[in-house]
């Protein structure tokens, strides 16, 4: 698999490869699937047999990047399928690895536990990995690259409350650029037909000519803007803070903030039906966004739970022939 | 809710307001309560029925100070009564925060879990983000301002040895004016009749003025001395190290801990019934104290854990209705 | 117990301490009886009676040290056996210690846990700590004296693989010097009969002469060389890599790394029948060397799991009248 996957290099299917590592392997048919099994650990979070699925398997988190909402969030799933936890975090520099590779290590991680989450910041680290891993694996995130979790919830939302993942019109901003979060959703969309996105941002956040390219090849139809409005004539404003800790240089990034930003105000006279952010939220979204009916982004975070139950269950669990809770 | 609580600015009680953010909260007959529903959990620890009680439930602890015996304590506790256990633990400029409020982390993380038990250097934190938090918050300690876990185990720990909360002479030393802990229980003892309390150390680490008129309003009997003979006429002595990390300058301060200490030799000669600290412990008591009747520090650590258990399970179960283990 | 254990100073067997600090404390027919019990542990990994085994638990984990194998794979083993687990890792200079005696320590954890699991820096501090510890305490490292887990992982699979544990010829490199783990296996090894270890490394990284006598001292016969071909004329060879976070200075480390390795040209060619690993794997073995059926390094930490679960249960279990799962 190489690591910038295209519209012409597919990766294997989740049912095929039995990890994720690319949202490239969630065509529509298996999201809905995944959609499908989330409703039903949503609907049964508390339920004592939920908690069996996955009481005889260990979970092992592996975060080689600075994480916090990622692996509380998986943490909180596999709990809740009764999983035990085994997690390491720590820069790429520690302890675990000593100079050893990430084929060696998840060779090891995976001989105590029966399905590993990874985050790493290289790029296609993921698809390494998955390939090594005596079990199977999914993608927590690999550098600038994935984030195919995200993307699952993110689809998971808008299905939730518009009905349907084709035919939309979806703004994306303040930093595309830097986003593997709207990278991967981009990809999610392409699977679905008649669906436009509008990037949005400063032009130096814009996303690289090649990426937009290779959308396009996947059949969406993209645009790019440095109007905040674009965002506004829209059906779902997806909308995330500039990514400083990746932006080399954003000489006016706090006037730059003040400007690209959601507000009651322009958000009530607009045509938008959903906003999402990944979070955290900084000067994105005003605070008085916050009650308003189109603000999904609090449902979105609440959705990652039953999304990586699903996941976690789908991917990890040692008997599939008594999936029914 | 104000920052600096004061008599007169008394907080929601415990069962209205569903979190616990300051020992203003609890008053006689709620810490009653909360010491039998203790004394039952310490009873039955080992039972079955006991880890069914939170089985259900996802315990968070959000911890942005460093803590470990807090932290550990908590996390024995959720494991006693079988819930799930997610924590995230980093100083406050880690990747949680990113520029998020703590409105927004604690509705984040209170998405994935049903309770949040939370940690933070910022006064009166712990009471903004319990107002803003979808599920119940325990205050694990908010910078110099509260830790009313602990109170409630030191009240719990002479009410078991000695009996009663009224009418005692306590003296606490020897860093009065830095410890959350003795600000937390002094306000406890408030709450109970003809209770008496001498502060006891250097003079620049006594309380300040305020502090001390507030106790004093809120009918407490408060001295202070720098002679550590006054800490040996008490009933109870509670006794903590110099908290040299928030403590500026205390140029001879290993003279200092050598002359504010225990031993065994003036303990024995003492009245006194109970020696507390809240610990970890350095110069404050000699190892020839432990073994003395009146040492009960340890006791007090263990007692941590049914007291914590009996929090999390008032306010973090989902079904009140079958509190019987 | 002093800290350097010698042949002459034997510790308390494991059976009347209660706790594991040395290898020392295992003879042959203890040894026999921890196997037995991993046998048991990998058979019944996933079933439903081996996660009840220490339901009613809580396992330590208090690491001092940077670590991450060691400590996943007591996770995972706490986790399969249904024990609760709570963890701290930090550097000796951090919160917990405060300035706290290793004594005190494990007297508040103990109050917390059933058992813990301790890894230091210090030499010696694991027998310190195990004496003042009010609940069993298993020696996870401590420093460069004894890791007395890992020595019954190698030993296990030795047997598995081999069918015995006496006469054989054990090469061991190529850091001899700075392996505590190399340590605790020859001192295992010297408990069975008519073994020979052949260490091997560049000279500077010999064992120290005092190491070899009282290896001697215990029965096992024990050569040095700097020969790599010397490891290929033995029944067994033990690598590991050079230990640099604990060398002081390896000028030419880099060509001595090319030096001192395995490939699957010279085991090949060579009488070997097993090659383990602690790991991690830097320099030390070929990537080609894993098809070999030589290669037990990923058997070997697969086997950690299993000898850590017969362990914690052995010293940790409240009940031992029903131990039968």
């Amino acid at each position: 698999m190489s690591t910038h996957a295209t519209a012409a290099t597919r990766p294997p299917s989740l049912e095929q490869a039995g990890y994720l590592v690319s949202i490239d392997q969630v065509d529509a048919s298996s999201g809905a699937a995944i959609f499908a099994l989330a409703d039903e650990m949503a609907r049964n979070l508390y339920e004592p047999a939920t908690r069996q699925l996955m009481a005889d398997c260990v979970v092992a988190l592996l975060f080689f990047e600075p994480s916090s909402r990622t692996i509380l969030s998986f943490s909180a799933a596999a709990a809740r399928l009764g999983a035990g936890v085994i997690s390491h975090q720590a820069a790429e520099t520690s302890s675990l690895a000593k100079g050893e590779s990430i084929e060696d290590t998840v060779r090891v991680v995976g001989s105590y536990a029966d399905v590993i989450v990874m985050r790493h910041n290289e790029e296609g680290s993921a698809a390494r990995a998955a390939e090594a891993c005596p079990v199977p694996l999914i993608n927590g995130g690999d550098g600038g690259n994935e984030h195919p979790t995200q993307a699952l919830i993110d689809l998971y939302t808008i299905r939730n409350r518009l009905g349907r993942l084709d035919g939309l019109r979806v703004g994306m901003g303040f930093d595309p650029r830097h986003s593997r979060a709207i990278r991967s959703l981009c990809r999610g969309l392409a699977r679905h037909p008649g669906n436009e996105v509008t990037l949005v941002g400063p032009r130096q956040l814009w996303m690289a000519e090649d990426d937009v390219q290779d959308l396009r090849g996947r059949g969406l139809t993209v645009a790019q803007s440095e109007d905040v409005e674009a965002l506004l004539h829209q059906d779902v404003a997806y909308v995330n803070r500039f990514q400083r800790e990746r932006i080399a240089a954003l000489p006016d990034g706090d006037a730059l903030g003040r400007l690209y930003r959601l507000s009651a105000g322009n958000v009530r006279s607009s045509g938008l039906q959903l906003i999402l952010d990944p979070l955290p939220r900084t000067h994105e979204i005003d605070q008085d966004v916050d009650g308003l009916p189109q603000a999904g982004y609090f449902e979105q975070v609440r959705n990652g739970v039953p999304i990586r139950m699903a996941l976690l269950s789908m991917l990890g669990r040692r008997d599939t022939t008594t999936t029914d809770s």
